[in-house]
């Protein structure tokens, strides 16, 4: 299985790193991270930077794709050269998948049309105006399109992912080989169970850094 | 409050930047990844490098520094300029941590002496040869020491720190901002909770591994 996670300046870290961690557990699967150009990405921080090995032209036949979101996935949206790219490699996929705010992306490319799908929950209504159903689930699948909720959601989609492909012995084997037994300090890690006034603060910040010029 | 995240060439990549994700989105707080010398180091899976914009010289007071795993962190158990500075910053920390296997790079500068820590289930009873006492749990904090277990766990882990440094109200923040409302799909993220046959599976694995050159 060759799998290509796209990268890109600003895109956020652990959309990638989660997924790629486990698909890359899987004996025989091959993960490459591929960019418009090979090289270093600086990620939305700034503290930190990826490399891709690839240019896209080089992934022309991925059995998956996976594109991660961040605010650098926002220029991706009237990128030509990526939307058609996704648009090719799309027609030959086993599973064509997003993280996070990635699955704009897959909406602007026009993949989701039609489809139930997920986003970070701050930008879900957005996937209406590429003629998805929004959909608050941390994993939804709709035919070989799955899309995931915000940042951290990747790594659940994967394992899901991997128990489709591989069965869910493996897929248990590389839970318990990252250890995957999470425990949240709090139960805060969706809108609906977050504290009213916590929500507000992170929907606060989140516009500050919409803002931004 | 500054971080340091120690990369070196062999780590595993989520180890980093599940912690590193929450720790960046903690207003104010700035992380930097630092190595022996700066530049990118090639992950584990030999897929992915990430970029340590900084050698350890240039990071002598962080607040916080944090050691990943993997099998690269190996050598680094005889690797005495790291052992050095390790031993160097935690003179001046306010939590000195690691994920995985990295609790061993801990032991072997002499800082778990005495103390309750964990590791990858794994490599959990290595822990004994540095004098430290091998813990069960997902996330142990003994003093200003703070082990986690096997790759995933970071996560968990550094909300845990930014509850305590920056209070829980801010921790719930970046919970929510990451979306962090883990829906494992099977309950097999530990020894005790795998299958039998999935344990030794994953065992089996792991020493095919330790045996190669």
């Amino acid at each position: 299985m060759q799998i290509a996670i796209l990268i890109f300046e600003g895109l956020t870290a652990l959309d990638a790193v989660g997924p790629y961690e486990v698909l890359r557990s899987v004996p025989g699967w091959e993960v490459r991270f591929v960019a418009s150009e090979a090289g270093a990405k600086r990620t939305d921080s700034g503290a930190l930077a990826l490399v891709a090995d690839h240019s896209i032209d080089e992934a022309d036949a991925p059995d998956v794709v996976l594109v991660p979101g961040g605010p650098g996935s926002r220029p991706l949206l009237e990128d030509e050269r990526i939307l058609d790219w996704l648009r090719a490699v799309d027609r030959g996929t086993r599973w064509t998948t997003s993280v996070c705010t990635g699955s704009l992306v897959l909406g602007a490319a026009g993949l989701l049309e039609g489809k139930r799908a997920t986003s970070h929950w701050l930008q879900l209504e957005r996937l209406r105006e590429y003629g998805a159903e929004p959909t608050s689930e941390r994993v939804v699948i709709d035919g070989k399109v799955i899309t995931s909720a915000g940042v951290s959601s990747g790594i659940d989609m994967a394992l899901q992912l991997v128990a489709r492909e591989a069965g869910e012995e493996v897929a248990q084997g590389v839970q318990l080989a990252i250890e995957y037994d999470p425990e949240p300090p709090f139960d805060a890690g969706s809108p609906d169970k977050a504290p009213e006034q916590t929500v507000e603060m992170v929907r606060a910040v989140a516009a500050t850094r919409e803002q931004r010029p």
